[in-house]
């Protein structure tokens, strides 16, 4: 996953993941009465964004929302996004072995996506059918983007937080099958993100939370990538995707993915000049 | 939910739910060909024990395995469930407000299923979605039956541990809206299920881990039932489901069931007569 990640992100010149999250109701009119929907809003934002991305992260919620149809048409967009593209299913999986082992075999061998999101409460068991296979692998959520991430992850344990104690069970669990682990942490609260980077210098960081939930694009894109190379990959889902309203929404989402992406590599920059 | 599952329960004198797993590996040959297995099967399984539950409960997994006709297998499935039988979905739903209110649209309205089981990592935010109508519940993941079940949900927080606090918030948030949650407590650690039945005597509990996974069906039953006499929901999957690998499955799936239902109720009753 590190390996396929990094050769995206330098082919691209890129951090920017967009983040594949369908809503029917948001979709220009055109495209509402199309007869797959998911499908063609989706394959248009592809078709116009690809080379400026570094990944591509379809949120399973909102295509369950749309049932065996969302399902389908999930696997078709995938299908559709360009080979050397890692797809990170945001799946937010976590449960036990043997249902680990299902999820496994449906985000790897059904839909064949690169990498998936999970969550840690049930430890280590719940990740070890997605870290089975050196060429996939898992980011797992240590401080997320919303508002109540505090309820339990900012919760004391011992000298550190709970944030903090899964970081270092993600580099356990990245010792025993290298390459594999990631961690999700949320843009919206940079002062998390950047004690995380420190801690875990050599795990890739997804960040999602930037544009509609108000995080901070140069906490996400300053704190550099990991110590092999690896950026982090900071996501937008609706800034892109409804940019536009209008039937030109690709064209659209193709200007914001643009500018997004420069203000990163700006941010990047800026940063790799002041080291 | 609380009132549809207390009267499943005293209709069918059963704390027995079934855990809908189905592996088309494990099924009998003359169903591993029909048309639609996962309908088949299920089915004939429910016919066969629909008077002796009081709930099903289908393992999104083990659904999303067979990809998109293993969705449409699970609509058509939870669809043939008699009316008066609760439902849990079975997702470890948990994530970011938008995407749950995503989730509970897939739950509620796609599949029409009465509750589901959710993670608490990412605190209230990603429960609100699920609690919103009062007919529907969620039932928070507080001690798994996973053998890393330690790994986070022993750690310490203050004076108690992880699940402990987990049980404190689910009360709370049950608070916000009666009658909605309940928590997920493994039997394979009947310690920690006689701690929390202490601690949350009005929150119903949901629990798995017997038979294949080793729990005590003992700690499982004797606890008794909530404040307002709602009482666990004990789930086996695999020992019901695969009680024959020949033609006659769904009649020995009967009979495991029965068994099953009527070994809780004499620890139940057992339990009853010594109070």
């Amino acid at each position: 996953m590190r390996s396929k990640l990094l050769a995206s992100q330098t082919a691209h010149s890129s951090w920017l993941c967009i983040g594949l999250d369908p809503a029917v109701e948001r979709m220009p009119p055109a495209v509402r009465g199309m007869d797959e929907p998911l499908v063609g809003f989706c394959r248009a934002i592809i078709e116009a964004t690809s080379d400026l991305v570094c990944a591509y992260k379809p949120n399973l919620g909102f295509w369950l929302a749309e049932g065996v149809a969302g399902l389908a048409a999930l696997q078709t967009v995938i299908a559709s996004i360009p080979a050397g593209i890692p797809v990170i299913l945001d799946g937010k999986f976590g449960d036990v072995g043997h249902t680990a082992a299902a999820y496994a075999r449906f985000a790897f061998e059904q839909l064949g996506v690169d990498a998936v999101t999970a969550n840690p409460y049930l430890g280590i068991d719940a990740l070890r059918p997605f870290l089975a296979d050196g060429e996939r692998g898992v980011f797992l959520l240590a401080r997320t983007s919303n508002p109540s991430a505090p309820d339990l992850q900012d919760q004391p344990v011992g000298k550190q937080t709970l944030y903090e104690h899964v970081a270092q069970l993600a580099i356990q669990w990245d010792a025993e099958l290298p390459g594999t682990c990631g961690l999700v942490v949320g843009a919206t609260y940079p002062g998390e993100l950047a004690l995380l980077r420190s801690r875990a210098p050599g795990l890739p960081f997804l960040i999602p939370g930037i544009g509609a939930q108000g995080g901070s694009l140069s906490a996400a894109a300053s704190h550099g990538p990991t110590a092999d190379g690896v950026g982090p990959v900071i996501n937008s889902s609706r800034g892109i995707l409804y940019a536009s309203s209008g039937p030109d929404f690709a064209e659209a989402a193709r200007a914001a993915a643009l500018v997004l992406r420069d203000c990163i590599n700006e941010e990047r920059q800026g940063d790799e000049e002041t080291r």
